[in-house]
């Protein structure tokens, strides 16, 4: 069965054709600057190498019509027709509280993410355009939702609770939501098939660090807690996001540097994190050129970046009174070797013991990097939240639960 | 040496005459309401009692020319003459990062806390009114500014440090403070001491919870974290304020209940915590009998607030990379009983094992509740911070450095 997986953002659109039954990726590319003139689309050819085709790309209708031509593309194609998509699934970033899981597409669903603009005003319409354009251009083709808060709709009230006045949550639904949720689920259960463990018995933390961030605690295969929370901008310190900050201290800015809301959302979400404490860059691999080069304020910076993991990782060891498998994904969690050292390193106090040596040559694959005789498993491993997607949308076509 | 311990608020202040040497209390009461027709003056007669005289007080200055009057009073006093009190000891709630101890009040230091006011714009002034009444009433006394914040300074800059812009940093030392410095530096040593311990080898956490609350890890006898901020309102749900939120969803409200910065202040600060989410109470008490009265929503702020205290101790826990001891301290830290049995049952991974014969009736009282095979020593440490205050005014008065 190929589903094809999209993932619409506010000027992008990601895409992946896969083949549920062999996990073979058959197509991915994407497109970027939507709206703007030097717009493109860049795709994998078969041969791994990728290519680039600027094309001015007005909206998401055309960037849609543009992928589903490519696929069938005598040229670039892996398919003959589009009939043989079987389905298709999309990233949805915000499920509010009504979607604990993945769901097929109707237009009750459609009305329901609708609803959940208000909380996520830039994500949601995206991903609704992507759902409209492939009704309108492959109507026959069965959607399916997969919401990035979904799995985190097992949380308890204490800790999706904000202790702000009741009647903000009656009125608003403000609460903390949760988001790389598909990520925490894909990533939580590998580790433990991987590991030779069930899930359904495990005390699970995640580490998806990568531009965002987040951490997860998953007990019994069910998340509890989670640091993003009604806006991705709680939490670990990310790329450009602030994460967590004195709510007394956002005020005090406001009034000093006369902000209004939006412009202090602004701030927070575009020049805070490891860009505003280094003045150098969001991306780690800058950070790591920049502190090499003795740039104090990006060592800083990185500190500051690590310390909060290992505080939220603390944390959620006491949420779950103990942990048994730690796993680290994202660009930043797969990749980066002294990160993954120095968090493990403090917290030697649960007899958790790295492997330097096996720690220090693995980036990007499934490893477990923690001694044989730790008290408890460490383990890298890359996410997949598009295979997640893709499983999830052949579970709903076939009439099944999503695992 | 008998010391005056004043602790001026904005419409109060209270106070405290201690003999330093025996460490008796001599008098204390306070005055509130303080510019209202309804303000009084609240004192401790010897036989324990206490009364009250309604009495109508404009400002500071004739608040603290009662207290002075009331000290010497024939009827009420405990001292023949003014020239009794050897010196004056202020709690000053802001320092900044200029004063890293108590200091010995000069026009240098005055200054300094004048400074200061942008950050605490409520407490430094009110606290100034009570250095200048005395100034003009007893010029001769020396007095000693003990600040909430002095004991936080040793915290490490990735510890104290927002992910903002750095800008902000320099242009307002927008940073972590901490507050209940004082309350944290008795607490974290009395508890090595009324434990036979080396203060300067162990790992400590101090949870301070009270009306305001807040929780410090204390690494050989100093602070390397706290969960309060630039201001008072970040970390812990506390009885009006809302601790850690979601920044993203301070400014959702903001747009969506059309605030501005006063206003959204003013809900962080007044309607949140526990009243906020209970719509019972600010006070434990009343939150407690709501429980017991069937109250869904007081349940839940109990197990909100319950929770983050666990997640903070957990967080704390990783920060040290381990724990020695921790303390309970404040209003509700000394007295309720299954706050800190349900905070300790969730600690069972550190070897943490909590007696719940002894916990069950240790209130108010210095008490070891935790079992003698425990891993983490837990105690019940009321705090003392007019004692503190005392102290630190003798010794500066002597020309020694404060403990």
């Amino acid at each position: 069965m190929n589903i094809l997986v999209l993932n619409c953002g506010s000027s992008s659109v990601k895409y992946k054709l896969i083949d549920v039954d062999t996990k073979a990726t058959l197509a991915e590319g994407g497109i970027e600057k939507i709206g703007l003139p030097d717009s493109f689309i860049k795709f994998k050819l078969a041969d791994g190498s990728k290519k680039v085709v600027n094309d001015p790309i007005p909206d998401h209708h055309k960037a849609i019509n543009d992928i589903l031509n490519l696929l069938v593309s005598p040229e670039y194609g892996c398919i003959k027709s589009l009939k043989e998509i079987d389905a298709v699934g999309h990233r949805v970033v915000h499920g509010g509280e009504k979607f604990n899981s993945s769901v097929r597409i109707d237009n009750e669903v459609i009305e329901k993410i609708k609803e959940c603009y208000a909380v996520a005003p830039l994500h949601n319409p995206a991903n609704m355009i992507g759902i409209e354009a492939i009704t309108e251009l492959i109507p026959d083709v069965p959607q399916v939702g997969v919401f990035d808060t979904a799995f985190h709709q097992t949380m308890p009230a204490e800790a999706y609770m904000y202790a702000l006045p009741y009647e903000l949550y009656e009125k608003y639904a403000i609460r903390r939501y949760g988001f790389h949720g598909t990520s925490h689920r894909y990533v939580s259960r590998r580790a433990c098939e991987f590991l030779n463990l069930d899930p359904k018995t495990q005390k699970v933390i995640t580490c998806h660090i990568g531009n965002g961030g987040s951490i997860t605690a998953v007990l019994n295969g069910k998340s509890v807690d989670t640091s993003m929370g009604l806006t991705p901008v709680e939490g670990l310190m990310m790329g450009t996001r602030v994460g967590d900050v004195d709510p007394g201290a956002l005020t005090f800015i406001e009034d000093k540097e006369h902000l209004d809301s939006n412009q202090l959302s602004n701030l927070l979400n575009k020049k805070c994190g490891l860009l505003g404490v280094s003045g150098v860059s969001s991306d780690m691999r800058d950070i790591d050129a920049a502190i090499s080069a003795g740039n104090e304020r990006a060592r800083l910076a990185l500190d500051m970046y690590i310390y909060r993991i290992i505080k939220y990782v603390g944390a959620y060891v006491a949420a779950l009174n103990g942990v048994d498998v730690i796993a680290f994904t994202g660009g930043v969690g797969e990749n980066q070797v002294q990160l993954r050292k120095r968090v493990c390193d403090h917290l030697s106090y649960l007899g958790l013991k790295i492997d330097d040596n096996v720690n220090s040559v693995s980036r990007g694959e499934e490893k477990l990097i923690s001694t044989p005789d730790s008290k408890v498993k460490v383990v890298v491993i890359p996410t997949d939240e598009e295979l997640m997607i893709a499983k999830d949308t052949e579970a709903i076509v076939n009439g099944l639960q999503p695992e």
